[in-house]
């Protein structure tokens, strides 16, 4: 090879990977209309339709909380029954847990942040104090038979802290890493993450858990979700939590960008040859439902130009005819 | 370091890249509200303000095809003369650069299609026609001591004839090669790329021509454009084309996402370490500035959380007050 000549950086790509959908908790929890709870079963249907066989289907926190999520359990008991599927939901505490275990679920996630501030003004814990509830419903849900999942919060940056610095990630990391989490789903909250950053902590969490037990939770919000995920993925992360749509919205701007939308995720992956398992049509079905029921317009790149172009075919059509 | 360890795909970036800014010409060209010369003036002004020294300010074709830039020589008479800013134009033939080279312009581009039938269909003419017609404008334009840059259209995909394959690509650059072209931009016209073809179309054009003749001009249409920007990054490509608060729409969807935008690719650079020379806050004002001229809301995610952040805590200080 000449000198100076540049080399591919995705040589050693993995050749599937999983996405686990958050739209129905992460998306919904954070949209200011509370959907039906049958709207709810059939969004979550039309995500089975497309594909997607891990989705995160509500929240067992207090109704007081997320009032968008109080029929949790009604829900689940809506839900289709399938091996192939298998449906999830956040837990705060063992209260949760059992609620969650007994409306039948198998897996659950609980959730904590890095930084302390978060941490307090968000569940009003401090982070060792949750994670010691962390510690608990592991125990628990895996006496249970059940598969946990842990959610890290402001894992590339803080609200309140600014950017957070890779050590304390680290730090916790280590306190999580043995707990029998089978995965750590890392969560940019708020959006501001780069792909340096994102090399730097998948490249320090990796020496202490697996690979395959590191999700990128990325969030859209400044749009740099996707290149985020793409270095995830050049360096072998093999699941990413993304929403239909980009359902979710952002803290901070009414109607701006906030989840990775599952679309525009599956369409990156789709045309480097990466196995999702997921037919990207009908995703952009259940994102047009999606839209139908919260009643706006979502941010996702992908279907807004698929819904675009479809729209623009048929006023072709009437054209001709007319 | 132990086997199955992932590696940094990002080890070797290049410490400084130049955005070339297109919002004036491409942003302004597709959308539908005409701008007054003197807020294009107001707007080209900002955009100088927050660092950018390579902009694209309006196109010499035929007011017949773009009305919206029907006033360039009255625009250019208009901005500021600076020695460290750049203005360049769009010129489609012999007759547009003798515009430019008269209206003072001491760069120009011209373009061409990769693909037949989107060449046919945008310019009316062939491939090997359009090619015939940049030789003779870099010619004269070199001649008259003019510097030329030639946008390459359809690169990733055409909307007539699907994803383009890179062959194709190749066999067009060689043409272009010797011309004495100083950048090729490479358009990813209807923003269809993935990561995995950029990789492929950089290595096979940096075969052809050096990496700093090489321009990246993404379509955020589908959410890609920064993933793709990112692996172009990462195998030395230094000059990326954008448009400020993703200015120009999209083909497909009104309202949706055309060009990449110039506040997300210079935050994400920034926040990778890569000096662009731009200052992010006075971006954000530019397209502050480009939504209140356009009346619009822009596409671009930084400038909507960066704007939705403001308004948030404008409204915490007018709730402390009262």
């Amino acid at each position: 090879m000449t000198t100076g000549m540049p080399t591919n950086p995705l040589t050693s790509m993995p050749k599937k990977v999983d996405v686990y959908e958050v739209g129905p908790r992460d998306g919904l929890q954070n949209e200011l209309r509370t959907l039906a709870t049958e709207d709810k079963a059939r969004l979550i249907e039309a995500l089975i339709l497309s594909g997607l066989k891990r989705i995160e289907v509500s929240s067992f926190v207090s109704p007081r909380w997320i009032p968008q999520l109080a029929d949790a359990e009604k829900l689940i008991g809506m839900l289709p029954r399938r091996d192939d599927v298998i449906f999830t939901a956040l837990v705060p505490n063992l209260k949760g847990l059992e609620r969650a275990r007994a409306a039948g679920l198998q897996e659950a996630a609980v959730f904590l942040s890095v930084t302390e501030s978060h941490s307090q003004k968000n569940i009003n814990k401090s982070v060792a104090e949750a994670i010691s509830t962390a510690r608990e419903v592991a125990r628990e849900a895996r006496a249970a038979g059940m598969r946990v999942r842990c959610y890290l919060s402001t894992v590339w940056g803080c609200p309140y802290e600014g950017l957070t610095p890779v050590p304390r990630v680290v730090e916790v990391v280590k306190q999580l890493a043995d707990l029998g989490f089978y995965q750590l789903s890392l969560g940019d909250t708020i959006g501001v993450g780069t792909p340096g950053q994102t090399a730097e902590i998948v490249s320090e969490v990796s020496k202490l858990v697996g690979l395959e037990q590191i999700a990128l939770h990325l969030h859209d919000t400044r749009g740099t979700a996707l290149a985020n995920a793409l270095i995830g993925l050049s360096m072998g992360v093999t699941t990413f939590d993304a929403s239909i749509g980009g359902l979710g919205g952002c803290p901070y701007a009414p109607g701006a960008a906030g989840n990775l939308a599952t679309e525009d995720l599956v369409f990156m992956l789709q045309g480097m040859g990466v196995a999702t398992g997921i037919d990207l049509g009908k995703l952009v079905e259940a994102g047009e439902l999606a839209q139908e029921l919260i009643g706006r317009k979502l941010a996702g790149k992908y279907l807004q130009a698929a819904l675009g172009e479809r729209e623009k075919q048929a006023h072709r059509s009437r054209s001709a005819v007319s």
